[in-house]
C-alpha cells in the first residue's frame, strides 16, 4: 500500500566472512551486504530501492554499526522495520536500529567520523573458533613500542603512505582524531577514529604498526614513512578479517 | 615408509558448525569431524585409519579439548604430527598436541570425566558474531534460582529425566563432580564435570536450568524431576551450537 516517502535510516550489524565486501558487485551472484539489504527491503517494502552506505567494507570485514539509508513510499510502520527486516536477513546480518530521519540526511555524505577496531590475536595457539574474526599473529610483540608508533599516526596529515592504490580520493589528507591500542590477555585491540579513511587505510596502518611490534621498523622510522608520502615504505595490509566498522557519526 | 606400530594420542579443538557431529555418518557425504580427521591422518600417514574419540559430539557443538587416538605404522616424527596434520585439516578443526601413548589408551574406555561448558547469551540483542557459538536467550533470568537449581544435580544421581531417548547407554545413573553457573556481563557460563554424561544430558540439564531462570519451573522441582526419571518431565534441550566439550579426563 503507497503511503508518504520517508527517508530511513538502518544501524547494521554484520559478519562479513561469507561476503564480497558492502558494495554491490557487477557479478550479482557475488553475495554483498548491500545486495542482501536491498533484497530485504524489496521484499518488506515490495519496492527496489538503492540504499546508500556510510562507505563500503572490505570482503571480510565487519561491521557492528554500519549506517545507511534508503527512500521508501513503504508504509511499514518504524518500529516494525527491524523486526521485518531481520525476519528475512540473512543470519550474518542485523538490523540493530530503523528511525525516521529528515530527507536532508545523507549516510555518506554527512559522515563526520568513523571508528573502526582492529582485533590481533597474540596468542601462541590460533582460535578455530576466532579464525574469521581476527588476525593471529602468533610471533611475539612489543605493545610499549607499537604504543609510541600509534601516537605518531594522530593528527592531521597526509596519509598516501598508507592508501592502498586504485582509490579514487581527491586528497590524501585525514586527521586521525583516536588511536588507541589496548592489549589485554593476548588480544590486541586497535581502535583508531578519523574524519575518514582512504582506501585499506586501518589495514595499512595496523600492518605497519605490528612490523613495529615485531622491531622490523623502529618507531621513530613511522615519521619518516608518514613524510614519504610513498605506500613502498610502510608496512604490508593486514587481513580484511580483524576489521570491525564500529560506528558513524553524524 | 613403514616403521613400528605406535598408539597416537591427539588433543583436537574444532568449530562443529558446518559438521554433521563427531562421528562419521552411513551417508559419507555428510562431513563429521571424524572423517576429516581420518581424511588427513590418511594423507599425512599414507594409511586408512579408524580413530576413537572420547565420544560423539553433536552437530553444530564443538569442542576445545575432544581427545582422539589411533594406531598407526607411519613415520611420521612424533613432534611433526600436529603441523603436517594442521597443513592438511579444514580450518576449522585443529589438532592441538599429539603424543606416543601405550598400546593400552584407549580414548572412549579410559576416559575417567569429561568437561563441558554451555554458553548462554542473555543480552537483550544477539549479535551476529555469536550466532554459531552461543544460545541467546533474551528474557530476563533468574541466575540466582539457576545456581540453586544446579546445585541440587551434583551427585552420584539417576539422569534419566536428563537423557534423550534413542540412548544404549546401560545405565543412567552418572556422577556429576561440578555444576558451575557464572555470569558476567550478560553471559551466562553452565560449566560440568561428570565421569560420563548420557544422550543430549548437558543440553537437557541447560535447556531445564533455564525453565528456573525464566520462573517456569520453581528451584524446588528440579527435586522431583530427577526422581520421576522421566524426560517428560524436565525442561527442552537446548540448542548444541552453545555446547563445548573442554576436556577428558584420563
Amino acid at each position: 500500500m503507497a503511503s508518504q516517502k520517508r527517508n530511513i535510516r538502518l544501524l547494521v550489524e554484520y559478519d562479513g566472512t561469507f561476503y564480497h565486501g558492502f558494495q554491490v558487485q557487477d557479478d550479482p551472484s557475488l553475495p554483498t551486504i548491500q545486495g542482501e539489504l536491498e533484497a530485504a527491503i524489496a521484499t518488506i517494502c515490495g519496492e527496489t530501492i538503492r540504499i546508500t552506505g556510510s562507505g563500503r567494507t572490505d570482503a571480510g570485514a565487519h561491521a557492528l554499526g554500519q549506517v545507511v539509508n534508503f527512500h521508501t513510499y513503504s508504509s511499514v510502520p518504524i518500529e516494525r522495520f527491524s523486526v521485518a527486516l531481520n525476519s528475512v536477513l540473512p543470519k550474518d546480518i542485523r538490523v540493530k536500529q530503523a528511525e525516521s530521519v529528515p530527507f536532508s540526511f545523507h549516510a555518506r555524505f554527512d559522515a563526520i567520523a568513523k571508528t573502526y577496531v582492529y582485533i590481533v590475536d597474540n596468542r601462541p595457539h590460533a582460535s578455530v573458533f576466532l579464525r574469521n574474526y581476527v588476525y593471529h599473529v602468533p610471533q611475539a610483540l612489543d605493545v610499549a613500542a607499537i604504543k609510541e608508533a600509534a601516537a605518531l599516526l594522530v593528527g592531521t596529515r597526509d596519509y598516501a603512505s598508507f592508501q592502498t592504490s586504485g582509490s579514487s580520493a581527491r586528497t590524501s589528507i585525514r586527521t586521525v582524531y583516536y588511536l588507541g591500542v589496548e592489549a589485554e590477555g593476548g588480544i590486541i585491540k586497535f581502535i583508531i577514529r578519523a574524519n575518514g579513511f582512504l582506501y585499506n587505510m586501518v589495514r595499512n596502518i595496523v600492518g605497519t604498526l605490528l612490523e613495529v611490534g615485531k622491531g622490523k621498523l623502529m618507531v621513530e622510522e613511522i615519521v619518516a614513512i608518514l613524510a614519504a608520502r610513498d605506500r613502498s615504505g610502510a608496512g604490508p595490509t593486514a587481513p580484511a578479517k580483524g576489521l570491525y566498522l564500529v560506528g558513524v557519526d553524524y
